[in-house]
C-alpha cells in the first residue's frame, strides 16, 4: 500500500512536471535557460507577452521544480533545476524500455514459432 | 528563416507531448500501455471516471502521438508508440547537456583562476 501510494505521488508529481512543459513558452524558456541563468527580463525580451503573463509561465515551472529563482536587489535571475529534468528523462526512458523489452520478447516468440515451422516442413516427408 | 520556423514547431509539437504527459491520469495509462496494448475497458478499469471523461484523456494522448489506436469490431485497442516518447526523451536530454556542458565551463574556469591564484602567492616574495 506504502509503496502503491509513493507510485501515485511519483506520478503527480512527474505529471507536474510535463504539465510545466506542456507549453510552447515553457520550453522555449528552459530552451533558453540550458545556456545559462538568467533574468527576467532577459528571458521575458524575445516574447511578445505582458509581464504578468510571463511571470505566471516562470510561476508554473518553479512551482514544477523545473527551474528556481533568486532575487539580488530587484533583479530576480532563474536557473534549470537539471535533477528534475532527469527525474522526467528517466520516467520516459523507463515507460519506453518497458515497452521495447516486451516488443523482443514478441520479435524472439515469433521467430521460434517460425523456426519450428521450418523444421516441421523439412522433416514433412509428404512435402516435395 | 526556415530553420527557425522548423524549430519553432518542433517546439510545438514538444509541448504538445509534454502537455499529454502532464496529467496524473495519463501518466499512469501511458505507464500501463508501457505492458503492452490494452483495450479502452482494461485501460478504464483502474479509474474512477465515467467512460467519456476517460476517453478524452486518450483522445489527449492519441493527438499528440504518444499512443495510437485501432478498433477491431466492437473493441478499441491502444498502444505506445515510442517513437514519440525517444523524441521527447531526447529534448529533455539534450537540455539537460547544455546546463552540465556549462557548469562543468565554469568549473573549469574557477579552477584554474584558483590555480593561477595559488602560483601567484608562492612566487609572491611579501608573502610569509
Amino acid at each position: 500500500m506504502a509503496i502503491l501510494s509513493r507510485m501515485a505521488n511519483q506520478s503527480i508529481e512527474l505529471s507536474d512536471v510535463f504539465y510545466a512543459l506542456g507549453d510552447p513558452t515553457r520550453c522555449s524558456i528552459v530552451g533558453a535557460l540550458g545556456g545559462g541563468p538568467a533574468s527576467v527580463s532577459e528571458l521575458a525580451a524575445p516574447f511578445d507577452m505582458a509581464l504578468p503573463s510571463f511571470m505566471k509561465h516562470l510561476a508554473v515551472l518553479e512551482r514544477s521544480g523545473v527551474i528556481r529563482s533568486h532575487k539580488a536587489g530587484r533583479v530576480r535571475t532563474c536557473e534549470l533545476q537539471p535533477k528534475t529534468l532527469s527525474k522526467a528523462e528517466r520516467w520516459i526512458a523507463e515507460q519506453r524500455a518497458t515497452w521495447e523489452a516486451r516488443t523482443d520478447r514478441m520479435v524472439d516468440f515469433v521467430e521460434k514459432l517460425h523456426q519450428e515451422e521450418l523444421s516441421r516442413d523439412q522433416c514433412d516427408p509428404d512435402k516435395p
